[in-house]
């Protein structure tokens, strides 16, 4: 394996995938609205109206000419005459004669002939015709106008955003009940080594149960992927090869996540070999846990192979495939990323040139949050049980100090 | 609306709900783990066995007794018998006698009379049965040990945790494929107002498409809610009461999104009133957006009535609703908090006695994350679209100023 000799850093790592992988065509389809969340929106979304669409009180009171309350005061105050009340959900029936005013609600439509809304507080009735009004109000005073939240022509999402819970309002105001999103790539995932059996399986001498496909599915849905698990395979060149060509034909994406032994991680890298060209970019990256990752193109389609400890996986998986997806998304990342700052309880030592992930589990204390890094070999999956999220020793340092201000990936 | 006069402390309010509604009966079912993502488990969970379970090499390499490496160096190697290889998932056949060792790879089973492993790279092969060792190794070096990882009859999981990838990981990896997990609550959404259409349909003067109901229902999906809508109620007291009775019974809480006008507010208060003791515990909320919340316990079941402006919804949903849910689903609240910090790049100024919620826009400068506020009114549902996050004015303030570090939270 002499590609292990030269290992890359994770991030020179992540561009060569990137530049290898270049434009991606993707589909898309139009779901409805009230579905979408999470999902990417495939084309930039044009507001077809404007919103507000009408005037509207911001307020309850008075529709009034704002020329009628000119002047008036608590000591003066304005006389006006009631002639109507809007409805809600109506237009206003009555036109605004010099000195007449409308009842309105908060959210209602102004009459067109009102140009401002005194509050019910700055007035008092006298009876159902008679209004005093004690303060006066100026042009456009607690009046809402048509386009002020979005005019019509606007682009109002663009294309490449995730759609939360407040986009689905925004398209909702507009009226827009379907939209057109990226369908989300279909992602292969291939378990492999003559000791991993399914978790169902009994676990006699030799044997560990394969974690990775479950908790590698899992992550691949939430970022927008859709799994496709294609089983465990046996360190079997010839069966691994033809489970390979399969998954690679049917999905948009292949993740291999192999045994730990020598044998099966040699004929992972022959399989992602076989797949086509340029094939594999990258062979080994200087990250710990995580080094004998592989990062390959193949036919355009990325292929990507994971160390077999749980950890290894988990944390590879989380920079390497999570970026992948986003770029077959065509997703625009959100410059807020799940991350929060703690203070590291304990020092870490790090080799430098290196970048290493660490699991931390984070206490509150008078002084803040407190990271507390949970040393534990890449093997153990509960040491990721444990923890609240990762931390990150850049290559070029050589460890973190107790005290030291660290940021924290989130995972989920 | 006497309430009104007295506006309650955000915090207290949610206080007094959490006190009100007290203890919480939930109901818990068994599903597969494969399918449990962002379930809560319903009960601690308990390792069946200890992992790993057998004695591992963490390296390719040679399992030896590790007494008869004692001494050994480049320059006065020990000479050890090659007796045999382990085969990945399977038990060692050979026992090792004195000066015997056997091929293993990273993650094999050692051999019970093997204690540790040599490296391949510490080692040379003279011939299919000579070997060379030019390191000595310690008893249990590069071996992992039984139970290390976790021990049978631990608590691996604790009840009210949510479920992520790791722990689907962690559990596959104890072979439980199925987990007992607390029942979504059904969360039902009413909708109310007379100028509230639905989104497909034309808005023409003075209505406006019903925004809430679908950002609602998106946030309770995520919160791990399931969401029942119940429609557009309009503005009269008969239909209201018979509708929120039906929602009420129905599901396990009951979520109000009114109107702006002041009569329709007046009949969802009557309509909460009507659902049953102790009723409404609180009336009003300090805190801009969000006034007009209503807070309430109704025979044990919360009910909550949220202001008719988007933003305000939005921004009480975020602070009462998802409160009251992780209530109901008996969820341990991670430390980890969605929240990052960021400089603010303008002043903002506050009522002093009053929580002011302010939509943020983030932007990268090298002086690392700038929170620009979004000052816009809480009709504007597009202020939110724009939004990376909020930021939260304590009540003790009377502003924020521009440089100062804020505490960004994001959401769904």
């Amino acid at each position: 394996m002499p590609e292990f000799l030269k290992l890359i850093p994770p991030q020179i790592a992540i561009s060569l995938m990137e530049d290898a992988l270049g434009d991606v065509k993707r589909s898309k389809e139009s779901i409805l609205t009230e579905e979408s969340y999470g999902f990417i929106v495939a084309e930039d979304i044009i507001a077809p109206q404007s919103l507000p669409s009408f005037f509207r009180s911001t307020v309850d009171g008075y529709a009034v000419r704002s020329i009628d309350t000119f002047g008036s005061s608590s000591s003066m105050p304005a006389f006006l005459e009631i002639i109507g009340e809007v409805e809600m959900g109506n237009s206003a029936l009555n036109e605004l004669e010099p000195g007449q005013v409308v009842v309105i609600h908060t959210g209602g439509m102004l009459p067109e002939t009102a140009d401002a809304v005194v509050m019910v507080e700055d007035s008092q009735r006298l009876s159902e015709k008679e209004l005093e009004i004690y303060k006066a109000v100026s042009h456009g005073e607690n009046v809402l106008n048509p386009g002020e939240d979005v005019k019509a022509g606007e682009v109002i999402i663009k294309s490449g955003t995730m759609i939360r819970s407040v986009e689905i309002g925004g398209l909702m105001a507009l009226g827009i009940v379907s939209v057109p999103v990226v369908i989300n790539p279909k992602i292969a995932i291939i378990s492999s080594g003559d000791e991993i059996v399914s978790p169902e399986k009994d676990v006699k001498n030799g044997l560990v149960r394969d974690v990775n496909s479950y908790m590698l599915s899992a992550l691949i849905s939430q970022w927008g992927g859709t799994p496709v698990k294609y089983g465990i395979i046996p360190d079997n060149l010839e069966t691994l090869l033809s489970i390979s060509m399969k998954a690679f034909n049917d999905c948009d994406m292949v993740v291999f996540t192999a045994g730990s032994s020598v044998s099966i991680r040699d004929i992972t890298a022959d399989a992602i070999r076989s797949l086509g060209d340029p094939g594999v970019i990258v062979h080994g990256v200087n990250i710990r846990p995580g080094k004998p990752t592989i990062l390959a193109v193949c036919k355009g389609k990325p292929v990507i192979g994971l160390p077999g400890n749980p950890v290894s996986a988990f944390v590879t998986a989380n920079i390497f495939v999570q970026n992948t997806i986003n770029q077959l998304l065509g997703m625009q990342i959100p410059i807020i990323e799940d991350r929060i700052i703690a203070k590291l309880e304990t020092n870490i030592s790090s080799k430098a040139g290196r970048e290493d992930w660490v699991p931390i589990k984070l206490k509150r204390s008078h002084d803040g949050l407190i990271a507390e890094p949970i040393f534990a070999r890449s093997n153990f999956i509960f040491s990721l049980v444990a923890a609240d999220g990762l931390i990150c020793i850049a290559p070029d340092k050589t460890g973190l100090n107790a005290g030291e201000e660290v940021i924290i990936k989130t995972f989920q």
